[in-house]
């Protein structure tokens, strides 16, 4: 909030949102740019993943507003968080979001074990709140039926942001790391491994030419 | 490559490598690493995501160098791709390769059938190029075995650059899409729907609010 307090011009109105008000907030937008009005939808991390960008644009439809929407890409967490802990994404991966307010939780853990059978490296968004710690222990069930409990699991808290903590663990682990809200947690596939403190996906290549 | 020019300093050296010659890149910039030079390796896109991070990292370790390695992240194919189509990757997501050059096919065609089952959103990374177009007609075939064959389909080619072509097609139609090397396929859910022209998978916001 601060940063972007920094770079707005000193005469735009701001207006803030609160968390499960999403489908309000973007109203407003839509309303306000119905006034001719320049609006900027905010969303931190990148907008088009669990952010605002598909809600700005079902409201708009449904309030049959001809304005026009631009959607400006960011660096997403998943990415952000990868880049502190070395390179765990070099091969396939899923993002799963584990907060169970938008999604039923039976079409989550489908996912859950689909990505875990497939060998997907997993990346997992919103994976735990004061009040809502039962996902997390049960998607570490799911994975730990297919995944050695010894595969790297990377633990990264406000990744890029002030106070960043950045861990690398197991799935056997994981449990005792410190995982809230604006925590991401990236779970290795079976060939993830450790070199020199960094979590690395092998690609694939031969390492023999080197 | 241009872009790059534009922007490093007059003095630097600049050292191109090619594409199958990753392993070759990697192991230079580490050796010149050790020379005490400060080397940047650039990958397009994001280089965590199918990019050089990785094995640079490998080829560290395997070459015992002792340099600091920083990885910085960058905007992904998946996300560009998704803002210029709408907002196709607001819900749970697989990003697959289809390049079968690095990963055995059936590890891919797992991975595929297991994302299609379990309602992902697909991001397909790779999916075509003059000498390999048999991966994506595969992928084409399982998709449909899961997915209605009128589901939205985004091209995406040279998303954000020069040349850009943004398309959205469905499921049935996507194999008369120009579809190579620079694009970037996203595959809708179950719930993704075509929305004034933009591709967008719900959040599950119950939209009766606005």
């Amino acid at each position: 909030m601060k940063l972007i307090h920094s770079i707005i011009k000193p005469d735009a109105t701001v207006i803030s949102g609160r968390m499960g008000r999403e489908v309000e907030r973007a109203k407003i937008a839509v309303m306000e740019a119905l006034k001719n009005k320049q609006v900027v939808v905010i969303s931190s991390g990148d907008a088009g993943v669990y952010g605002m960008a598909g809600v700005v644009l079902e409201v708009a439809a449904v309030e049959n507003a001809e304005v026009p929407i631009g959607i400006i890409p960011g660096v997403t967490a998943a990415t952000v968080a990868a880049s502190k802990l070395g390179a765990p994404l070099v091969n396939d991966f899923a993002v799963i979001s584990l907060s169970d307010l938008l999604t039923p939780w039976g079409q989550i853990e489908k996912r859950l074990e689909a990505a875990a059978e497939a060998d997907f490296v997993i990346v997992l968004y919103n994976p735990q709140s004061p009040g809502r710690t039962e996902p997390l222990t049960k998607a570490h069930q799911i994975l730990l039926r297919y995944r050695n409990p010894e595969t790297p699991v990377g633990i990264a808290r406000l990744a890029g942001r002030d106070g960043e903590k950045i861990a690398i663990t197991t799935l056997k682990g994981m449990v005792d790391a410190e995982i809230d809200m604006v925590t991401t947690v990236i779970v290795g596939n079976s060939k993830t491994r450790v070199v020199n403190n960094r979590m690395v996906t092998p690609r694939g290549y031969d390492l023999a030419q080197a």
